[in-house]
């Protein structure tokens, strides 16, 4: 057995976080938590979510992005959301900067791929890594978590197989810009009904009017709180993207928005 | 970075626990972690829930109640349920009894206090703990999990702020009582449909009949299984409360109640 | 305090899954690990799963099958789905392997019992170990997680109470078998709709022909994408059994099965 800090080179904590859409009722990730604890002791565990929903790879992505970066050096983000498990999509493990994911290679870590300063990516294909017997169904168990085992007792990532850079890309509309207007759309929404664009702050100027589809939502603001309660309030969010959201309600509800719904930012003037 | 169980006077095991109603789908509660864990190494991080309704700052009361004084001295509880995030709010951390406690000062930890048999609450005022550049959106993130990690690192709570009294009391309807009769309500209702009312142990005699609105519910009994499945009971639960419940059974279904519904203890005799 | 890692002849790392069917938004789960982390400083404590439907002692004994052989040596499962809580129903403890339980005695573990090379089951009647005042409707908290924190501190299982033989066994139906075919049934339906039936693996042949109910699923495949998006399947899982899907769809939906539903398989030929 691995004992975390053990390695002279590695933190003396050794941490993973999972991401899957499996929900937690079943066990199945239980089962993926006991294979890190056999295989790494004193490893920490960190639930991100279990509650993707099933196959919903972009909503993963997005939410990877938010907390990827966030974690010590060195931390595993293992992410499982794989419905094509089973079949010839590749399974990938990558750094970067400097912490560690293991996906599947179906985008679901491609924005953070995208995000870093610097990355490298591997397919999996060490069959020494894998569990035996594997199960073709169950490669969260199987495959990934025994693959992020190895990283969490500072195997080098090269071990796990050789480099790739044909990863797969999540496609993700860009922004249309022109002189007067930012064209963009709504790209994910929260338990909040919270509405976030692919629209960054860098492409608006403060006192921008948003449309929602062809409703004015008003000029960009600072905080829910400088809208009244139940008014709808467009602002820079935690992410560093354009939100449209309702104070103290759902936006998603109350404005009958949905992913993909159109988003305007008109300059200032 | 701070090292958790090297300061001579805390524990050897820092500890905090986390209750939100963020869900954890979008991976906020996951960006929160990842703050607590990259500044306080080895910290380890209990996942109270994520599953608050939006924004229902009194079930989160009562429930952060039922756990706050059940770990061991020196765990941190942080707590955000704050639909004035942005706004004017004040953020508070707190020592109750020989735990500390950080949140936004909207009720969420004033049942907490008032249990505690001793409490200090501190405005969180020290810029110097917030995160650079900190969102006017994502406070849990940004400036209440930066406080924790001071409190778990040992610091000194009165280094976040000034001691403040005026904190914000929850409205919790305090029972009515005279000679032959104990007036009250359902102040929470949990996962199984039990109703949980505000009436203490101690103001209620054993053989005393209860009424859930004008409806006969039986005389107050000692566990579920006193009566048949799927008959009413009346009983001192586990928090030292009068609650009513369905035997096997969901009594908020069954019987109709809401927060709210009235609930009378009639004198034995 | 029991500090973990402190016994000889104990892991270095304590560590406790929790499976309930408490959901966590109550507080109650908060309050089972608070009273574990004050009894093990240093105990890992790691969420199995809470989102078992109330109640359903079958949903969760499955998904304890699923992992309860996956963690280290001296890892304590606690679970507790527990309607029968302050009847005459037995508490019990046991070592399965080289894993200990801790669980009402109603066939919640009786799966891994079962499953178990060797397993010794005794009653808690040990009064020493539960919290004083212990509630009657709170066992989870007052008498399970003070056993399950005695396991963890290396306490010899036959402390907690007298070996006994009699314990629940849940009533799992066999399949048939005859020279033709095995007619079995939808034992378990998972997140993704998925149906588990009650054939092991070493009970079919690979060329074989699946029903569901009178319905024609195909021949027994490998893997989900062995056949087209949409399409129903029948595989041997992870857990080995045999199971029905629909490639990246809903069987149970899409299939109208329910557990109970019956499953055959012809003999190839």
């Amino acid at each position: 057995m691995i004992v975390a800090g053990s390695f002279g080179h590695r933190s003396l904590f050794a941490m993973v976080t999972l991401l899957t859409d499996f929900g937690t009722a079943d066990g199945y990730v239980a089962a993926v938590k006991g294979v890190l604890a056999s295989r790494v002791a004193g490893v920490q565990i960190i639930d991100a979510t279990h509650d993707i929903e099933p196959g919903d790879i972009v909503s993963a992505a997005h939410a990877i992005r938010r907390y990827w970066n966030r974690y010590p050096p060195g931390t595993v983000h293992l992410a499982v959301v794989d419905p094509g498990v089973g079949s010839d999509r590749r399974a990938i493990a990558a750094r970067a900067d400097d912490v560690l994911l293991v996906a599947p290679d179906n985008g679901l870590i491609s924005l953070v791929l995208e995000d870093a300063r610097a990355s490298t990516v591997v397919e999996l294909t060490n069959r020494e890594l894998v569990s035996v017997p594997a199960s073709r169904t169950f490669h969260a168990r199987d495959v990934f978590a025994p693959a992020a085992a190895h990283l969490l007792a500072g195997r080098d990532l090269r071990m796990l197989g050789p480099e790739v850079s044909d990863w797969v890309r999540l496609p993700v509309p860009a922004p249309t810009v022109d002189r007067t207007t930012v064209s963009g759309i709504v790209v994910t929404i929260d338990r909040f009904g919270n509405l976030q664009t692919n629209i960054s702050a860098s492409a608006v100027a403060p006192g921008s009017l948003v449309l929602l589809d062809s409703r004015e939502i008003g000029v960009i603001a600072g905080t829910y709180s400088d809208v009244p309660s139940n008014a709808p309030v467009a602002l820079i969010n935690s992410d560093g993207f354009l939100e449209i959201a309702i104070r103290n309600g759902s936006a998603a509800r109350v404005l009958e928005a949905r992913i993909g719904t159109p988003v305007t930012v008109l300059a200032d003037g």
